[in-house]
């Protein structure tokens, strides 16, 4: 096991920030559930072994650092008066199967980077600047989303506590286990009045940066997601012996599905649908279809547009079965909300990337994000970070470049000097 | 285990011969490989038991009956003069995964019965009736078809023998397992000079009698079938982040080749086009398939009307491909040309359905059949009975009318007093 790369990083010094980072984040990824790659889910041993790594990492950056009784690991970096309010600048340390290095990491290492740098210039703030890693994002191992997160933000839905993971353990199970008590979970909840908001960095995870050649981006909303299950049932039969005419092809209905999610997610700017799962189950080569499966994931910046959408592919989905003879099943799995940026942090963000030298790109989030937990609670505020490899995420080839990083970090410390203020100046 | 229901039908006896092969195929239906519904697949102790059931009832009909050493019940319903040529009245005994009851079976049954009247009548043919059971056609076990009727009809493939199923066990090895000699297959083919033809008895499998209220038909051709699979690779991508027109998505490629397909294949009468696997390996609700797989199963009466649509259909794959900037793999992994029926026996068919009160009706058959393999051996002949249930096989609701099966028997019986003369008159 090695040791963290353990000399902070000193701005101006070229891309020294940046090359902490992912330093760091390398460092980070040798804990992993499995033999090869980055998995690390909730309250594994490698999760567990992050953790305390986090841990050690803040307070080695002048921070106080526990892990919470969900698993997130809370730095504070104080303020001088211990009644300051708090900004939270976090993201979650949590993993998708076979991940990248930098989803979710990247966002707490550019606020530990920042306090290094403050600690080193002895830097004080006029807030306390509480750095968060967040213990479970991805909903992999319970298949629950935001459980560090919701916590923090006063919403953790205590049923959550009976799901199960695939070898039967509950959450419940899991955070006992551990050595904390669940039931102790609400008390993490952060007062609204004791914020000044949140902040998070994170890797696009899409190719738009990329395309347009900015390292940085600023993040106006993240899309609210809905989600369904659709089944489809029409005939079996022999893939010889039944007439074109004849047939009630379950697979050819989910392909007109298909085709209409894709061409009506295409006639709104920030609209995005996917069907992400598509299958015929027990298929066979010689055999029409009677049942095919597929997801639906239908996102927009605002829910007016994604709502839209919806009613229409659902409307037409419909009208696809009838005419085929087939029936649907349409099961609603997941809805949330579109979680706005504030105008003001968003602000915020714009003038230190001018100051940055870097044109203001502002655009929405397609993937939800731990800020989502935060919307309603307190203002958020994110900066994304140009995604390199075409804007490949959620795989070994997720890549971001050092200078890229570098420079999130001093964006995010101009912002930190200037958010307590109404002030977007230098 | 039930014992056979042992009084042989008597004709006339309303439907006495439909009642009787229905009575059978159940009887033999309680040998599964599997504790619920109906598999039986080559060489398993049930299928080994159908076999020596079979061989009893055969013998019990006055046939001489042997297992030959690919495991077919080979009955002989002899005539008079010891040199005179053989008819084979034949199907198979094996099942696919979860079969009715009638596949296959029904062809042997109705020869057996139809033996079975003959010898009760002391009624001599002027050619000797070889009912045969055929061991193997579906290629379940071991992803190889017609291993019994083609060894019959001289055209085993000796590298069949290395084939292995699941638990590894190969062709060979099974063989030797039930007390036979791999190395003689050969030894089993007929003579085509030694033949007068090859007639089968099959449930259509599909919906056309059912639809136009006829009991049976009479094939024209047997189908052949070009079957590809197909593997698609695009770019994946989160769900929310990869603006749509950004997107190589394998699943929407595999749709819009789906509907080709199905729109290309309604373009002419026998012509049909299946996928009849679809699939996002691994897919995930978030994430933008990367890579899709689909079967392609392309048949029809004949084989040009076929290879034009396999041509167009290759063709459009690329073109879809191109526009969508994904990669396609096409891999061919069946070619078998349409095997004709003979207009003669067409023509014998035809004229004892006419004496039967039924109207000719001449359809190809989309499914494959053990006459395939005797297509240039020497004359096929193939009678449709009427599939119940909407057309459905391949499925434990799978049906026949005891009515149907009843008329089938009688037809057999007068195309056998007729086959050996030019004559189609009564």
């Amino acid at each position: 096991m090695a040791a963290a790369p353990n000399s902070a990083a000193t701005a101006g010094e070229g891309d020294a920030f940046g090359r902490r980072i992912i330093a760091l984040a390398h460092h980070l990824a040798q804990w992993s559930d499995t033999p090869d790659g980055l998995t690390c889910t909730y309250l594994t041993p490698a999760h567990r072994a992050v953790a305390a790594e986090l841990r050690a990492l803040m307070r080695a950056a002048g921070m106080t650092a526990e892990i919470d009784v969900v698993g997130n690991v809370v730095g504070r970096y104080a303020a001088a008066d211990p009644n300051a309010k708090a900004l939270i600048v976090g993201s979650h340390y949590d993993t998708v199967l076979n991940a990248g290095s930098y989803d979710g990491r990247l966002g707490i290492l550019a606020g530990l980077v920042a306090v290094e740098d403050l600690h080193r210039r002895g830097k004080k703030l006029p807030f306390h600047l509480d750095v968060i890693g967040f213990a479970e994002e991805e909903g992999v191992r319970f298949s629950a989303h935001y459980i560090g997160s919701s916590a923090i933000a006063g919403r953790f839905d205590m049923r959550v506590l009976e799901r199960r993971d695939a070898a039967g353990h509950s959450v419940a199970d899991v955070i006992h286990k551990s050595g904390f008590d669940p039931e102790a979970i609400p008390s993490l909840a952060r007062r609204p009045q004791d914020l000044l908001g949140y902040l998070e960095v994170h890797i696009e995870q899409g190719p738009v940066l990329l395309q347009e050649g900015l390292p940085l981006g600023v993040v106006t909303s993240i899309a609210g997601t809905i989600r369904y299950a659709v089944s489809i049932t029409g005939q079996v039969g022999h893939a010889g012996t039944v007439p074109m005419a004849l047939r009630r092809d379950a697979a050819a209905t989910a392909a007109e599905i298909v085709l209409y999610v894709e061409r009506r997610c295409a006639a709104a700017p920030t609209l995005v649908g996917t069907v992400g799962r598509l299958s015929v189950p027990g298929g066979a080569i010689n055999v029409i279809p009677g049942r095919c499966e597929l997801s639906l994931d239908i996102r927009a910046a605002d829910d007016t547009t994604r709502d839209a959408a919806v009613a229409d592919v659902l409307a037409e989905i419909d009208r696809i079965a009838r005419r085929r003879k087939v029936t649907t099943d349409v099961k609603e799995i997941q809805r949330g909300p579109a979680a706005p940026c504030s105008p003001a942090l968003q602000a915020k963000f714009a003038a230190a990337l001018q100051r940055a030298g870097i044109a203001p790109r502002h655009l929405p989030s397609g993937a939800g994000h731990d800020a989502v937990s935060f919307s309603g609670v307190t203002d958020i505020g994110m900066l994304f970070v140009r995604c390199g490899n075409g804007g490949i995420s959620h795989s070994p080839l997720e890549t971001i470049a050092a200078a890229d990083a570098d420079v999130a970090v001093r964006v995010l410390l101009d912002v930190l000097e200037h958010v307590a203020t109404g002030d977007n100046a230098g």
